[in-house]
């Protein structure tokens, strides 16, 4: 059983990498446990940890060569986590659609070109809905992004579902809500502050929120991703009928109900250092995303939410806060 | 004022090219009549007539260097009809992919080098829709395409809607109802039968017609479409708002409504020339799309439907059937 995680180096990427090999197989195709024997980490950079069982390759994901050498017969299941993120999507369309529309189309030709199908988990996001938009997304909710980052998301969607109808791949594609709270430094996503006004507080930070206190968020935590993309791997295909996408559990919170749980997990002094700085741009795209979907078939494919965002907060404590 | 349509050869194109020589003139991006000084059709293959304002370019349109050669900066519509119909995408996946998608997105790429960015016409199709589907379908519905032509087009609407998001291009999405009566000749599409049943027996021949009675088409006359493109293009870009995708009004028409149309228009020997042979491989596309959708959209933004079957049946019989 070897796996190849792209993007494989970033934060989901490593925690993916570190749960496979923790719980150290998975099933194959047909649901029989098999042991992981590799699991490749595609990426720009080095990932910080080491197994014997691990493999390291750097490069470029828009090189076919690369995704050649990688993608064997041997690969089982293919996670494909490398992208460029909402905002930096946005600030350099190019870029974004080099890697968030071609390589993901490298990616399922590579697979279609292996004997034995493997199994290719997509990572999509709220940012493929947009415009205007019920209270609660629905899975027959037309797809509208107001964002290049949506778009690209919404064109490997719909490349995965066709692959796998042709029977190219065995593709699932995860619609994850925004991340929160990641571990690390902000990045360039639109959603960034999402963590950034949890993370930094709790770290003795300055934090800065560019939306305003009622903007509602679609919200699952990095514990919950990992177990969502390890439980989207091994559903049968069946169970996933005319549609390979699939729109995860989330909680919908404000983010004034976000700083309220971190005022009651962690104290007012902390949930103080949250500044409030409107800014235009990233407000625009994130009040554009849904704040909230249903999810009724996510729970009877087996998907699970986190149970509120207090929870959130204590999980950010005990995996990711540095020792004091 | 110069325009540009590629699969200019093709049935549509050309009719749209003799009507575009008549009017003799297109609004420019202020509203402002302009003669057409130019037409350059690009094809595969020439056009059966001349006019001294017509440019042939014959070509592959996946050949950046004669895109790049006939999208100028005094282009000022585009209207991109070339496809690899339904059935044929569906036999070779990638020359789908390459002309629907990929001639697509290089003709994106060329109007947005452009200093002045052209108005953009796609077409697209009722095959974007798929899967579960509510008796009619509403500009929110989800596009859950079930072949590789709807894969391919709903990609091209999503790209056309980001581009012109960003200022690349002005562009607007037709969304087709499947045409009837096509002239000539059957072809791939899947939706081939839904001329063929009418226009074989009315010149004398017999047809074949793979799908049940009772399969629900909505269709739109080739007069209808062509009023529909060069009013597509007239719309000014604020009345499109958030989604520059139009679901084109049509008529919703059983095929067996279709045949007892054909029986009223020409008369019970010429409908009798209708054979019914079920094809599997037909039916099980054509009835993954819509039999209608709803139109409210496009008649506030003033496109207009035929008026009944009869109509189309008459309309094919006096702009098409050949003298006897």
């Amino acid at each position: 059983m070897q796996v190849v995680i792209t993007g494989g180096a970033g934060f989901l990427g490593q925690r993916l990498a570190r749960s496979l090999l923790k719980q150290g197989s998975l099933p194959d195709r047909n649901g029989q446990l098999q042991a992981i024997s590799k699991i490749t980490l595609v990426d720009v950079a080095a990932a910080g940890f080491d197994d014997a069982r691990l493999e390291q390759v750097i490069g470029d994901i828009t090189d076919p060569a690369l995704l050649e050498r990688v993608i064997t017969p041997q690969t089982a299941a293919v996670f494909h986590l490398a992208a460029i993120v909402s905002g930096q999507a946005e600030a350099d369309f190019d870029l974004g659609m080099r890697i968030n529309l071609d390589a993901s189309r490298l990616l399922l030709e590579c697979c279609r070109a292996c004997a034995n199908v493997p199994r290719v988990i997509f990572t999509s996001s709220v940012a493929v809905f947009g415009g205007a938009l019920p209270a609660v997304v629905q899975d027959h909710t037309a797809l509208n992004p107001q964002s290049s980052y949506g778009t690209q998301k919404a064109i490997a969607e719909l490349l995965l579902n066709d692959y796998s109808r042709k029977g190219f791949v065995d593709g699932r594609v995860l619609r994850l809500p925004t991340i929160s709270v990641r571990p690390g430094k902000p990045n360039q996503a639109a959603s960034s502050f999402a963590s950034g006004i949890i993370r930094e507080p709790l770290n003795g930070q300055p934090a800065i929120c560019p939306v305003a206190p009622d903007v509602r968020l679609w919200l699952l935590s990095p514990r919950k991703v990992i177990a969502a993309l390890i439980h989207g791997y091994s559903l049968a295909a069946d169970a996933l009928g005319q549609s390979r996408t699939v729109n995860l559990p989330g909680i919908s919170v404000t983010v004034a109900e976000m700083v309220a749980a971190l005022e009651r997990v962690a104290g007012k002094p902390v949930a103080a250092r949250v500044e409030w700085a409107h800014d235009p741009a990233i407000d625009r795209i994130i009040s554009s995303w849904p704040g909230a979907w249903d999810t009724t078939r996510a729970n009877v494919l087996g998907f699970v939410a986190d149970a509120d965002f207090d929870d959130i907060v204590r999980a950010y404590i005990e995996d990711d806060l540095p020792a004091a």
